[in-house]
């Protein structure tokens, strides 16, 4: 019998990991070998409704049980609440979570600790979007803004933003949101492809890749580089000519660099027309990334997915230090934060072009951009979604991609859901696919 | 019988938490009932001479078992390898340690994962001094300059200091080092106490313990502020009419403003001559410590304890953002990135004042100091080491205080490592403190 006063009764956590640096898939100058990863909970409750939230933090291998352990340690801020206040007012858990005076030391905001917070309020919002029979996009976009800015946590940030320039920046975009609306769900929202640059792969198929890319659609592409010079020109000569002068290719060097040698190698690429260098340095590095942004212009310096929270990117922002802002879903804490984060790149007019890929990623970024260009920034100019095609087969609703663009979610939630195979299956060290896997020595 | 090649043959961790909440002790504005606690290890060897690296993160409380996991992430780094070759180049395990491709997502250098990785490191100078047979500032004061040089990690550094600027800088600091360890043993290294000052403590007994603290030679106090305006003014005022005006007195906001607060707090706090306002926004926001330190001089801004790693304090220095540098043992990566720290902060001109108190922080930070009196900075000026008196009982060579000042360890090691009774008394929620204690219900 469903309860009248529903509570979450459950917070379950899964660590779940793939095989992926088997392939190469996911190869960088800094992550040669990554094991795709979800620290993944479940937020159960007595609603009887059948409804579920699910959420996770993104992590390489190593570690997914540190940050399991993690999510656990926020179990006792959720268990016993109301669902329907949580659901209501999500921010109001964010900060209870942000704010626990002893969990704070651990951070404060950033970290494992941050990302587990990330992972338990996405779940939240994952639950409450599924109540409201929507995709979190449209949750979002058809929000009252008062309470909107209401959801924003503005410590640390008010001297960059107030909840009044938040309002307002929500308010002028209030015209047209009938029509962009159905512009994205007629058109999709525009993505970019990091598939054919991984640095494992060879030059043939990258240029192959490269070559598929345009032809389904894309309008820019990405390579990995920073490890070693010789390498990269190469290979950006081999994308250059495969996608001719039009297509954007974007260059990723993974934080290899220190300032001098960002610049240089920047530049020594440069004939190539690289559209952005992203994480040319330390993603802890405002400075720097100012430094490197004045030398390296016109080519563009963007970064964000190893951003810690939002009071980095509102410095990234005042410093004027990138041209592009790739907010992560999985790293900060959760859709709370990432609506600041939003807010402040409108607020400084600097464009959106989120951090996807890995497991999941690209399931709930999606939403973040979608509820941006109808209900914030109003536009898609030079924004667009990275799109990685790999693992979404273990989504419930997985992203669809047409014409190099990102379809918008139908299905209610935050599209976080993992199938229940794929979790019985990838659950390590005792899921299927690990238990058969492991006696053979190949994985510790 | 001793192994012929000596190795690591264990990594043991003890999760171990005080109950300090009780007494107020550690009251401040955003920590309002800490749990001074330690997520522990112990590094065990075949060598047959009975010694152990002893190492900790400081935590406080809840939170503190996601710590002892991290630490265990590391065990595969650590366990196995060549005692000798450890011992003989620490900063080499530091950069496999920071280095490894899959952990280093849950970070990179920052939060839970970079704590834990502080922990193994300082471990490995424990044992390498007991080694040694020396005190830990001792072998550091005593080494190669080069090999010192050798043991940090300039990576994200060059813009601001290079290895041949750090050479130069301890070259500089050779002259009159016998003299400086000399007066240093002689006469202990400045302190300063926050005892008196925690927000949870009446009028009266802040005023006794000013008092006491000058009576005691202590030439600095400490008070927490940032809760209340009206109570600050009148806790500044009784401190300022106990201590008189010659005693400095510095003021603690843990992080609890944003910059305009900040400002405008500090300056009506300007009155009683405070000699510093510390924390006074988010340890991550260089540029709003930067806003603040113009508005707020004469007055100092000072920071560290929750400054995540090397990157950030390179920037605090570049924007000229702090007038003192809060180094803390147990936040960063170990003795290496403090190296490297304590080279940014000679190469700025910016006194160094470490973030102690906790448990074990006293014990640990004094071995930093100690080494840049001797062999780098050159100077006491200015300089001060934070003290609280609680907790060093349970450590095996504590602390000494004498006239306000640290005495010099003579112990070899980095006074890090806890006693055998205090260890399994506090280990959570298993030893006998907490088992004879829990049944009540006070805690979970």
């Amino acid at each position: 019998m469903p309860s009248p006063t529903p509570r979450i009764t459950a917070l379950d956590t899964y660590d779940i990991r793939f095989p992926t640096s088997r392939s190469l898939d996911g190869s960088d100058a800094m992550n040669p070998d990554p094991d795709y990863s979800a620290a993944y909970l479940v937020l159960r409750t007595d609603a009887g409704d059948g409804l579920e939230g699910h959420g996770f933090a993104f992590t390489i291998g190593r570690g997914n049980d540190v940050q399991v352990a993690a999510i656990e340690a926020l179990r006792a801020h959720v268990v016993g609440r109301s669902v329907a206040e949580v659901c209501d007012d999500p921010g109001s858990l964010n900060r209870a979570l942000v704010g626990d005076s002893q969990l704070r030391w651990l951070g404060p905001e950033k970290g494992v600790m941050h990302m587990a917070v990330g992972a338990v309020v996405n779940a939240v919002w994952d639950l409450a979007a599924k109540r409201a029979g929507l995709p979190l996009w449209r949750l979002l976009a058809e929000a009252d803004p008062a309470w909107l800015v209401a959801q924003v946590d503005f410590r640390y940030l008010s001297d960059a933003l107030t909840p009044q320039e938040a309002l307002s920046l929500l308010a002028r975009a209030r015209e047209g949101r009938g029509e962009r609306a159905a512009d994205l769900i007629a058109r999709g929202y525009p993505g970019y492809t990091t598939s054919p640059g991984w640095l494992g792969y060879s030059d043939e198929k990258l240029a192959r890749l490269a070559r598929e890319a345009v032809a389904g659609g894309f309008t820019q592409i990405k390579l990995k580089v920073g490890a070693d010079l010789a390498d990269d020109i190469r290979r950006c000569r081999a994308a250059r000519a495969a996608v001719g002068p039009d297509v954007r290719i974007a260059l990723d060097a993974n934080q290899r660099w220190d300032v001098a040698e960002a610049v240089s190698w920047t530049k020594a690429l440069a004939e190539f027309d690289p559209y952005w260098i992203e994480e040319p340095t330390s993603p802890d590095d405002v400075l720097g990334h100012a430094a490197v942004r004045v030398a390296v212009a016109p080519v563009k310096v963007a970064t964000g997915e190893h951003v810690q929270n939002r009071i980095v990117f509102k410095q990234l922002l005042q410093a004027r230090a990138i041209d592009v802002l790739q907010l992560d879903a999985a790293r900060v804490g959760g859709v709370n934060e990432n609506l600041a984060i939003l807010l402040l790149a409108a607020k400084f007019g600097v464009p959106v072009c989120p951090h996807a890929g890995g497991v999941g990623l690209c399931e709930l970024v999606q939403h973040l951009s979608m509820f941006d260009y109808v209900a914030l920034s109003g536009t898609y100019e030079d924004r667009v979604i990275e799109y990685v095609d790999h693992l979404h087969e273990h989504f419930l609703a997985p992203t669809v991609i047409r014409d190099g663009r990102y379809l918008a979610p139908t299905a209610p939630g935050f599209s976080a859901q993992m199938r229940g195979d794929s979790i019985a299956a990838y659950t390590y060290p005792s899921g299927g696919f690990w238990a058969a896997d492991l006696p053979s020595g190949a994985r510790v």
